[in-house]
């Protein structure tokens, strides 16, 4: 019987060990373990093996890992305090090079922590407590931001639809509802009834694995297919829309996500289904201005020729390319769902207006 | 080492065993192991559980196959052999529904046990031998068959292109050549240059396990990609045209082929790149109108769950949709390549002309 995944956290601190708790997303489905990260390795190699893993969650746990790890450091000077704290910031920020998050997560703390140590000269233990804050806070607008997209995104479907989504931007991507499941649960919490088909997402299989995994342990009606399956639901008017999250977003709308959703996406096209990407501002990157400036990570030959196989599937010496990511070109999204509001083509322009909404709304805040 | 694929014949009649001997496609690419096919029910499997597949394979094999089965029968009654051998094509015909060839093949030995037996009251005897050379004949068509689609997909094709094929529309799948892939070895005996992308075709990972394979020990330049690459192949002009078989072509040009081919194909237009159905034209179904007509087979949900797998990569207990080929509208088609020309849109009209073309080549040469 599996535990519904929603009585778990996606990442957390963990005050007394001093240490990010996460849930080793490498063992799920058939293993829910919680682990603890003490070390900056141990953070990094969360970030690169994909223990934890969607922009979002990585960004919250590079925020309370950096914390975890200035914590104990024994200095009184700042600048030192500063200069090992750039060193770990260094360190993290190269654990994984698309997705904008981790290192917005991370810059967002530097800031805080120039802020409180050089302009207001506050003592390195106020620093400290301080970036404890801002690290809870970047957990818990998390939290916010999802439930945003989530509303916003629950106005494009209506009961009984079918949405169809890649890879896994759900709750075990960020810390709760994820982005682009926020509009499945969200809707399964009032009845929808929602008819989810999850793409097993290859090499990884985070479809299969995760976003399968935790539609169905919350009582979500969620069919799996594998990745080259999508034509044939749609052709059967089987998908009213696609919901997929993204890791960078670029000026004119383009969007880098997990290999495959560009597939997802001319396919969708084709057959006149609306692609959603759900998109807290903080994957939008305004300073990237297209979809070819965004560097996609190529990862290791042996995920596609026999990780999680019996044996080797591929021939010995075949070549293989095995990109991370894709960039989905902005005509063919019909909406990016942001949590301020749902910006559409011309993306150039309503990207700018979400950006200056968000601006306006932190300005209020401070 | 691997043994260069083109050293064996995917599929041939042993007639000292009174076998069919076949490769075993289920070991691929780790073994390579030949097995003779002798009883009914071993062909009947052989075919069902893809040790033998492909859709001009199946047809030699299921021909080879029905020889084999009748050879030995013991009477002189003809409407008693004729009686067996009706059962054992309902029963053989049943193993796979899509595959045009499968019936095609079974029909075209029956007709030829009729007309022998019946109309021309020969022996059974001589129609034992008049079946032996008709299997014979359909195996020697295949080859020439391939060649001739080979030499017409050639010329659609220039050297240096970068080519995408989906599943194994291999040397494999037929007797020799292969149908997408005739082009491409034709290509390489005469130093083309091809670069060559195969998906990786899930959930039986026929591309991985097969053209991977069969291309690489030949010596064609193939890189292996997971099915929701292509849009990032395509994307960065590294592909010049779309190579795929077909299991089924409708008479409006609409074609049945692996689960996954539509995908392919609606990238490739949102791309502009041309796809092309290598298509025998004993796939070509006049009598079909559409692809609605055409009736997709189901397989079990554990291919997708967990075959291959060291462990379930799926949550116990969620859905899964498996169909195991998917119907390309014709308006995603280019050309529809046959031993008899290309057939291009409108397909209604250019498939006509292709069946006309070669009723009246078999007429010359009756």
């Amino acid at each position: 019987m599996q535990k519904n995944i929603m009585e778990y956290n996606t990442v957390e601190l963990d005050e007394e060990q001093n240490a990010v708790v996460i849930i080793d997303q490498t063992l799920l489905p058939g293993r829910t373990e919680l682990i603890a990260l003490k070390t900056a390795q141990e953070i990094w190699d969360a970030i690169y093996l994909l223990k934890v893993r969607g922009a979002p969650a990585i960004g919250v746990a590079a925020a309370l890992g950096i914390y975890v790890l200035v914590r104990d450091m024994d200095t009184e000077d700042f600048e030192i305090f500063y200069g090992k704290f750039r060193e770990y910031q260094e360190f993290l920020d190269s654990a994984r090079p698309t997705a904008v998050n981790l290192s917005w997560a991370l810059k967002r703390m530097e800031r805080t922590a120039l802020k409180a140590g050089r302009e207001q000269k506050r003592s390195v233990a106020e620093v400290k407590e301080i970036l404890h804050r801002e690290a809870l806070r970047i957990r818990e607008e998390d939290i916010q931001v999802c439930r945003r997209i989530g509303e916003n995104g629950l106005t494009l479907v209506k009961p009984g639809d079918g949405i169809l989504t890649h890879c896994n931007a759900g709750q075990l991507a960020t810390v709760k509802y994820g982005t682009a499941t926020a509009p499945i649960y969200l809707g399964q919490e009032r009845g929808y009834g929602f008819h989810v088909f999850a793409d097993e997402t290859r090499p990884l299989l985070q479809g299969a694995r995760l976003t399968a995994y935790e539609l169905h342990s919350s009582g979500v009606d969620v069919t799996l297919i594998c990745d080259n399956m999508s034509a044939s639901v749609m052709a059967q008017g089987l998908v009213q829309a696609v919901f997929v999250g993204c890791d960078r977003v670029a000026a004119n709308g383009d969007t880098a996500n997990k290999i495959g959703t560009s597939v997802v996406a001319a396919v969708a096209k084709y057959y006149g289904v609306p692609v959603y990407v759900c998109a807290p501002t903080s994957t939008i990157d305004m300073d990237t201005p297209t979809g070819k400036e965004i560097r996609i990570e190529q990862r290791p030959e042996h995920e596609v020729t026999e990780m999680w196989y019996r044996e080797r599937m591929a021939p010995e010496g075949v070549k293989v390319y095995n990109p991370a990511f894709d960039v989905t070109d902005h005509e063919l999204i019909a909406g990016i769902v942001t949590e301020y509001g749902i910006a559409a083509a011309p993306y150039t322009e309503s990207l700018r207006e979400i950006m200056e909404k968000r601006r306006q709304e932190s300005e209020t805040e401070d």
